[in-house]
C-alpha cells in the first residue's frame, strides 16, 4: 500500500512547530482539514444574527447533536452562547457571496439574502443545501472559543453540491479520479451502444484531471501556491484592499493577510507611508515567471500536436463550452 | 444577490422531518456538510490503535485545542478518551485505502502503512497532509458519542491535496470555477506572449466543469445520484459485499448500506435467502436507463460537430493523458 518512505514525507513538511510559538503557522496546518461552509442564525429581540462558521461538527446521531465553536471576543457570543435557539445553514457551492456576506460585521446582511423564518424563529437560509435547527444543549469552554452543543429538533436535506473551505480558500467537491478508473459509471462507460460519445465526455474528464494536477505540481516548484499567484495578480492589477482581494480571489480574509504578510517578508510587496498596498519590481518579476511557467507548461505539453489538431480540438471545447 | 424564491427552495428539499423519528435521514442530512477525512492514532501498552474520523474542528488558537468524537459503542473509547494522548493525521487525496483501512476493525492495520512514533510516540502517517500531536486536555458526554478535546503539542503542516468526504463519498477539493471566471491566474490567462497555448489548457478546464454540471443535472432528473449509479453498476457486474462496493465505489459504508435500503425498497435490488444481493429485472432496466441518459447526453452535446473535430480533439485529449 503505502510505500512513500519518510524521507519524501519529510522533503514535504512545509512548516512545523509548537502552536504556542507561531499562532499563523498553526491555522495554516489546521485549514489542511477540509471543511464544508455554514452560516450560524439566532434571533435575539427580534434581530437576525448570522455568522459564518467552518468548525461544524456532527456529534451524536441519537440524541441528534451538533456541535461548533464561537469566539470569546465575537459580538455575537451572547446571542449564540447565551441563547436558547440556533439555526445550521450548511452552503451550497453557488454561495460564495453569503460566506462573505456573513464573515464581516454587516449590519443589514439579512436583507441581502432569501430567507425565512424557522420552527425557533432563526432565520433559515434558502438555497442551502441542508438545515439543521436546534436548541443549546450545552456550552464547554474551549480555549479562546466556547464551543456550543445543539440538539437538532429538525433536519432538513435539499439537493445541491457543497461550497469547501480548504487552505484559506473557497472549492468544490469534485468525484474523485479514481472513480474513472475503478467503476463502470455510464459516465465513463465504454460499453452501451457502442458509440463513443460517452468516452469523449469521460476523456474530457480525465484529462482535465490529469493536466490540473501536473500543473499544479509544476507551480509547486516556483514555491507559489495558487492563493499565492491569485493574490500576486490581483495586486498587479490595482487591486490592494483585502476584502476586495478576499472576494474577487475566493480567500478567507485571513489567508489574503497571512500571504500578504509573506510577500512583504519576501520583498514582493511594498506598502506605502499611508498604508496602500503595491506590487515591488521583485513582485512584478514573480508575477512574470508565473505567466513563462504556465506557457511553457502549454508549450511543452502540446508540443508533439499538429496545429489542426489543436485547432480542431479548440473548436469542440468552445462549442461545448458556450452552445 | 441571491434570488431564488422559497418555492425553488421547497422544490429542492430531499428529507425533513424530527432526527428523532428517522436516524439515517439525519444522518443523510449531516453527510452534507463536507469534510476533511483524519486517521486518529494513539499507543496502548505499545500496541497502536487507529481509526478514521471525520468529526475533527478546530477549537482555539491560543491555547491551540482541536476536537473531535469517538462513539461510546467503539472498542477504541478506552484507548482515546481515558488516554493522556493522541495524534491527528489528515488524509491526502490519494489516501482512500489508508481511510478504508481504518474504517474498520483490522488487527494488522498499521502494518500496512508508513509510519514513524511521534512525539508522545503515536503514530503519524506519512504521506498526511497535516499532523497535529495532542494530549488529551478534556473530555464532554456528547449524546452517543464522547467529545475529546486535544490540546496540540507540535503540528506539522505538509504539501499536498486533501481528501474530502461528502455526502458518504470520497471526492477531491477543486479550484472554484468562479475563480477562472474573475481571476487573471496564469493558468487561465490569455495574456503573456501571444501564446494562444494556456487558453488551451484553461479552456480544457471551464469545459470539463461545465460539462460534469450539466451531466449531474441531467442524472438527477432519472431520480438518483451519483453514489446510487455506482452501486447498480457494481451489483450488475457481480460485486456483492457491501465492503467491496465501498472500496469500489469510493462511498462510505452506512452509504452503501443506506442506497441499498433504498433499492430494496423501489424494488430494484433482492436478496436471496442466504443473504446474496442480486440487481433485479427492474434494477437492470434502470442501469440501461442510466447508460441510455449518458450516451444521449454525449450524443446531444456533439450533434453539431464534425466527425473530423471530434477525432482530432480526441487525439488531442489522448496526447495528453498518456505522454
Amino acid at each position: 500500500m503505502t510505500t512513500t518512505s519518510s524521507t519524501n514525507a519529510a522533503e514535504s513538511i512545509q512548516e512545523q512547530g509548537d502552536p504556542v510559538d507561531d499562532t499563523r503557522a498553526f491555522r495554516r496546518a489546521l485549514g489542511q482539514f477540509a471543511t464544508g461552509v455554514t452560516v450560524m442564525t439566532t434571533t435575539v429581540s427580534e434581530r437576525q444574527v448570522g455568522m459564518a462558521v467552518n468548525s461544524f461538527a456532527a456529534v451524536s446521531l441519537d440524541p441528534p447533536l451538533v456541535s461548533w465553536s464561537i469566539r470569546n471576543e465575537s459580538r455575537s457570543l451572547n446571542a449564540f452562547a447565551r441563547g436558547e435557539h440556533f439555526a445550521v445553514n450548511v452552503l451550497a457551492d453557488d454561495q460564495v457571496e453569503t460566506s462573505a456576506l456573513f464573515s464581516r460585521p454587516q449590519e443589514n446582511a439579512f436583507d441581502n439574502v432569501s430567507w425565512n423564518p424557522g420552527i425557533h424563529g432563526d432565520p433559515i437560509l434558502n438555497d442551502a443545501i441542508a438545515h439543521f435547527e436546534c436548541t443549546v444543549e450545552a456550552t464547554h469552554e474551549g480555549g479562546d472559543h466556547v464551543i456550543i452543543i445543539g440538539r437538532v429538533n429538525k433536519f432538513t436535506r435539499l439537493s445541491g453540491a457543497p461550497l469547501v473551505f480548504f487552505a484559506g480558500q473557497y472549492r468544490i467537491a469534485k468525484e474523485h479520479p479514481r472513480v474513472e478508473l475503478t467503476s463502470a459509471a455510464p459516465y465513463s462507460s465504454t460499453s452501451g451502444n457502442g458509440d463513443a460519445s460517452p468516452l469523449f465526455v469521460s476523456l474530457l474528464k480525465s484529462t482535465e484531471q490529469r493536466m490540473s494536477r501536473l500543473f499544479n505540481e509544476y507551480r509547486d516548484q516556483l514555491g507559489i501556491n495558487i492563493a499565492g499567484s491569485r493574490v500576486i495578480n490581483l495586486l498587479d492589477d490595482g487591486i490592494t484592499s483585502i476584502t476586495e482581494i478576499a472576494d474577487q480571489a475566493l480567500l478567507g480574509e485571513s489567508a489574503v493577510e497571512d500571504t500578504l504578510s509573506d510577500f512583504k517578508t519576501r520583498g514582493w510587496v511594498g506598502e506605502s507611508p499611508s498604508g496602500d498596498l503595491h506590487l515591488t519590481v521583485s513582485g512584478k518579476s514573480i508575477r512574470g515567471q508565473l505567466l513563462e511557467a504556465a506557457t511553457k507548461f502549454s508549450t511543452e505539453k502540446l508540443s508533439q500536436i499538429s496545429d489542426s489538431d489543436i485547432q480542431a480540438a479548440r473548436r469542440v471545447l468552445v462549442h461545448l463550452l458556450t452552445t
